[in-house]
């Protein structure tokens, strides 16, 4: 296990410091948090906040700036941030026109940005929220089986700052937060697990030759293992299982995003966006916004992750299409 | 060895189809070649055209569109372009004002550009060029030793496509090339080789807990292998011997870029800059500009590269923060 760190505690302490100097002239942290917001906040209009577990990167603190998130509220390795850092991270972007909560539907998250929420109503604040179940990997929807936020919440924060950056309300956002959820499917795959550190043990085991399907992105079992063959069957069995979460129709559109996990080279990640083009065309699936790259990571698992999003409304794709300012989208 | 692939010979034609069609509204493609050039090349300016061989990517076609390259001509794995793929690359990119060629300075790289530039001057081109030599780790500059061209060519890129998009000529453009490459330097380790494929066999071995300091980005070798200890440790390693290659003077202004190999996670990207933040204050070097992220990468290779670029003018450090159209910088 080799690692360019310093010691294993203070990894993430270090890599907000890292980022904040990186992004100077845009971020700052407040000190002692996790908290990094933007610097300049955009004035009269709804700031939408997001955050959880570190080991996402970019996520979150890539989609932090001009057009997208006012702050990022990071914690520990794969763990939540404190709901007293969440109120923070409210409290510091509330420019009057309230909140919006981006929550990825893990139980911890949930608990703890919902505690930060009413933390942050007591003191006056508005705070409205969504929670992202993009991930279809898992049918039921039990305690312990319920679908995950993954890499569909990086569709959600751009959608919902856009449409803040443009006016909408408090309320507004929360609705809309809601349908762009549920138009969002998410399924990932994984070749092999985050080695974060020598304290977190690998999630999972795979032989040389497998794969996991539906593994989460912090290494949550998947809903088969299989022998590794080509990026065309991994495409094929991703495209078919998230067409059957839609009535297609003549005229739809989506938008796609293939996620690399943290430990997939781009030259892959793109070769599978070639076979699930050509799966698309056979189908007849019109695709009108792509997004290719490491958005929401695992720290450096193997793997990907491939997102639709159906474009219920014209100016959701307006909204994606959008410029922003910030590192990670 | 997993793999997210099909045939191992297809990797490139793939890759280069999934590109152009993730980014098919800026990108196009030279059927049957290597060559992915900008659909909107600026009228009535220089066109900078940079390639070498794939697995480096985003390099080259990450910076290919409005404000930087007007095409990249990209080869196989590691192996660069043939001069009749440059020399379409030059073709399509001339607007009647020249072109300029952007060559990292390896042997086989040098030679198949230089030639795609004879039969591109046969034709009627004016095409002129800037080896870019940025790899300070070998003193020695003999034919087998040389200063190779790294992740230095990508500030490069971006200095020299905006100057020609403000309307340089192509003499000057060539002359800033030569500056620019010169107040450049960077620095590279390793703490695994790239592994692609069955084929491409490992280029270096390190034991478990090795490093070595000034590994090329095809495995070329280092000039020293030792333990891995700390991401400070190795920031003192690379800064010190970068600064080494300038006479510093107060007031001095420098441009810097964390490049990642492609094997390591963003995390431990920013954690090493923070590092790097602390020694440059020690020192008072003053930095303007950064970049933190996978520029040029050597496929999966775990490692990264630092680059020193001193700002000697002004307008260097304007043409580094121009906003630019490209999915790589």
């Amino acid at each position: 296990m080799k690692k360019i760190v310093n010691r294993p505690e203070k990894m993430v302490t270090q890599m907000l410091n890292g980022i904040v100097y990186a992004h100077d002239e845009k971020l700052e942290r407040i000190k002692g948090t996790g908290v990094i917001y933007r610097k300049a906040i955009s004035k009269g209009k709804v700031a939408v906040v997001s955050g959880g577990g570190s080991g996402h990167e970019p996520a979150h603190t890539g989609f932090v700036g001009k057009g997208m998130l006012a702050a990022a509220i990071c914690g520990p390795i794969f763990v939540p941030p404190t709901p007293e850092e969440v109120f923070q991270g409210i409290a510091i972007s509330d420019q009057g026109f309230g909140v919006l909560l981006v929550i990825k539907n893990f139980e911890k998250d949930v608990e703890s940005f919902l505690e930060g929420r009413r933390l942050a109503l007591d003191k006056g604040h508005q705070v409205a929220y969504v929670i992202v179940n993009d991930d279809c990997s898992l049918e039921e929807n039990s305690f312990q089986k319920r679908r995950r936020g993954v890499a569909g919440t990086v569709f959600v924060h751009k959608i919902l700052a856009a449409a803040a950056e443009n006016g909408s309300t408090l309320d507004e956002l929360a609705e809309l937060g809601k349908k762009v959820v549920r138009a969002s499917n998410t399924l990932g795959l994984a070749l092999s697990p985050a080695v974060v550190s020598e304290e977190h043990q690998a999630q999972f085991h795979l032989a040389e030759d497998e794969l996991s399907f539906g593994v989460g992105i912090h290494g949550e079992p998947g809903y088969r293992i299989e022998k590794l063959h080509s990026s065309e069957r991994l495409a094929i069995e991703l495209v078919n299982k998230l067409k059957n979460h839609y009535q297609l129709a003549k005229g739809d559109q989506f938008a796609l995003m293939v996620n690399g996990l943290g430990g997939t080279p781009l030259m892959e990640l793109y070769i599978f966006t070639n076979d699930v083009r050509r799966l698309l065309e056979l189908e007849g699936i019109k695709v009108v916004f792509k997004k290719v790259g490491n958005y929401m990571t695992s720290y450096d698992m193997k793997g990907l992750s491939l997102t639709f999003l159906k474009i219920e409304e014209e100016h959701w794709l307006d909204w994606l299409n959008e410029p922003v300012e910030v590192y990670g989208w």
